[in-house]
């Protein structure tokens, strides 16, 4: 028995977001036929993070307890081959039988995507989030960066139990061209993340950008602990799981295991 | 009477190319009948360049002769809200009445992008070719620069009828980092381009690339005027019209016509 970890990239747009259910297309789902299909082995796989639908992964990390004997490349390439195009192992790793994908990780980073420019672009739609109205970025980076640290964020998502703290370790937003397009990047990076919480902020700083809010009015709204008091929740399709990170401790035996630390 | 030009961008993935067909779907085909919806005429719009199936386009110049008197505001907003969700328009013109998308073109610019690394990517797997091997791109930058200047391209594509001496104006290969990602991208401009040409360019620095051609052998195959002589078309998803320029005195009425000059 042996503990392999996998990053993975997805897009989004074709699932019905990363959890297995029972129907309808999932990630999980479709790794775990695969992987049986590969092995022969029908075990449940563990996601660092859950992503709803069309929200996209270029760095989700899943772990597993698994009895086969192939190397780390043999299941790389074999998975990229039998997975279907929308999701793709970009590393794999050995970890040590204690290592859980999801309650080993101590730091997870989110990406949103937004294309501030007057008109839609067909190559991004499914991609980065439309928004065609002049925004005050500035207010926006200011507004981000009242999160950083640690904070009940109960106004900005639920939780199916337990604690709504989080600690918020990067808060930033920012404009930048890519190929020849206008965008706006918010990244929050943090020990960890309430349901729908990166694009609620999102919702809330797009009503800051547009002066519908002030800076100040997001301090209010985090102390508030109220959801209404927040933004909408924006579209899933301009969000991406960046990457998920782990203690050095539990990343042990494989010497490709530095890349994810 | 007026003519009115636009520049469209569209998602080639889900279209048998863009030149209309009878059954297939061709963005030329979504163009028209949106058009007809809209304004009630049924009537043949120009293209500036043929795309085959799965390419696409940033900068494609259409146009058409009309007698709708909608602002290029409305027309720009009614189509975008019309059209299907892979394709837009990105800009509206007035243009002469001489003006003719096809003919009146001088430069053509198109764009391949490849990515170079060892595993493919499920987010780029539409909008880019997968390339896993080492490339040299020193002698692929110094095998499309021979292509520079007045040749006689049959090596490269085929045309239906008439010359196959084109000129091509920029000839360029390098590598680029774009959201992490290691690519390679190629870019051509030509006053035209025959059929295939850009693919069949870049399924040949392919070769040198990979070393199995020399920098030298690009010349030589360009002189060959033989088809067999060059390498296999390369897939159409990493090739991507970006831009098609007019003389100005082509572009009249409208003051937003510079942007395409």
């Amino acid at each position: 028995m042996r503990s392999i970890a996998l990053t993975i990239e997805y897009d989004g747009t074709d699932f019905a977001g990363s959890q297995f259910q029972d129907g309808p297309r999932t990630v999980q789902g479709e790794l775990e036929s695969t992987w049986r299909r590969f092995t022969g082995e029908a075990v449940r796989w563990t996601f660092a993070g859950r992503t709803d639908s069309g929200v996209h992964a270029r760095g989700q990390v899943v772990s597993v307890r698994t009895e086969t004997r192939h190397s780390l490349a043999t299941v790389t390439r074999a998975l990229n081959a039998l997975l279907p195009g929308d999701i793709g192992v970009r590393a794999a790793y050995e970890v040590g039988e204690q290592f859980h994908a999801r309650f080993s990780a101590w730091r997870r980073e989110y990406r949103y995507v937004i294309l501030n420019e007057p008109l839609s672009s067909p190559l991004l739609r499914r991609y980065a989030l439309h928004v065609p109205d002049a925004l005050n970025v500035d207010a926006m980076e200011q507004g981000v960066r009242t999160l950083l640290g640690v904070h009940d964020f109960a106004a900005f998502g639920t939780v199916a139990q337990g604690s709504t703290v989080r600690h918020c370790f990067d808060a930033r937003c920012y404009r930048m061209e890519r190929n020849g397009r206008q965008l706006i990047e918010i990244e929050l990076a943090a020990n960890g993340f309430l349901r729908h919480m990166v694009r609620a902020v999102v919702g809330t700083l797009l009503l800051v950008g547009r002066e519908r809010l002030a800076v100040e009015d997001v301090a209010r709204i985090l102390a508030s602990r109220d959801r209404a008091a927040a933004g909408s929740t924006a579209a899933p399709h301009g969000l991406y799981l960046e990457a998920v990170r782990y203690p050095p401790e539990v990343w042990a035996m494989s010497p490709d295991s530095e890349g994810l630390v």
